[in-house]
């Protein structure tokens, strides 16, 4: 897709250091690490976000998720990994072309989670009957 | 496994809010909820994390956090979604069983991230080369 920045980088119009590629999917480091190995695995086809993609491909994505955590546990030396995938502008997808950020842990500081939002989760049962199509 | 807790719940043996449920894969909404309908796509069969899951088993979790993504968008208005999947105690894994959790986000305050990490990345060259085979 025209101006998007993934799109030019699987073309090979911006740079990137790219750690693994195969026929759908590639995989480069981010720029901008949270920590070391921090990387971006991207379908070479355009799609937005989840929900929009093709199910094959998603599949593809996942799969190498897992190849990629291996890889930074023995060739970095992580103890985990974050895996973390943003879905619109509202959850933090700073590109609109999905992606599945691979985030390894060496400490207890290369991500914190929090929220400031005051839900609480009192109305469990009515979410759970909004979601199901039949009471369980 | 004895005295984990998620499989305590598939095998019924402790309550859930149970929103999807097939033939491998279990979906219920998080007890300590971040937001409206946060919720946790587990594998019946329990694996740890994403280093020993079985490949076909991730495939089907990777679908159904898909369907259960559009799921909170329809049923619940979410605007956007945050995917999370968090592997072993140091990323903040808590319950040792693999899981997606997916953050419905309806606006900012649903999620945060940040790090004390004080990783710049000045040697992305050098990583990239401990993660490829081959030089690119």
């Amino acid at each position: 897709m025209e101006n998007c920045i993934f799109c030019k980088i699987i073309k090979g119009e911006l740079p990137c250091y790219k750690i693994y590629e195969d026929a759908t999917v590639i995989v480069f480091l981010d720029i901008n690490p949270w920590t070391k190995g921090h990387c971006l695995v991207v379908p070479k086809k355009h799609f937005q976000d989840i929900f929009d993609v093709d199910e094959q491909v998603l599949k593809n994505l996942i799969l190498v998720v897992k190849k990629i955590s291996f890889l930074v546990k023995e060739k970095l030396g992580a103890k985990g990994v974050n895996v973390l995938q943003n879905n619109r502008k509202i959850a933090g997808q700073l590109v609109p072309h999905i992606h599945f950020q691979i985030i390894p842990r060496y400490d207890d500081k290369g991500l914190t989670m929090s929220h400031q939002s005051s839900y609480q989760g009192k109305d469990l049962e009515i979410v759970a009957k909004l979601l199901t199509p039949t009471p369980n």
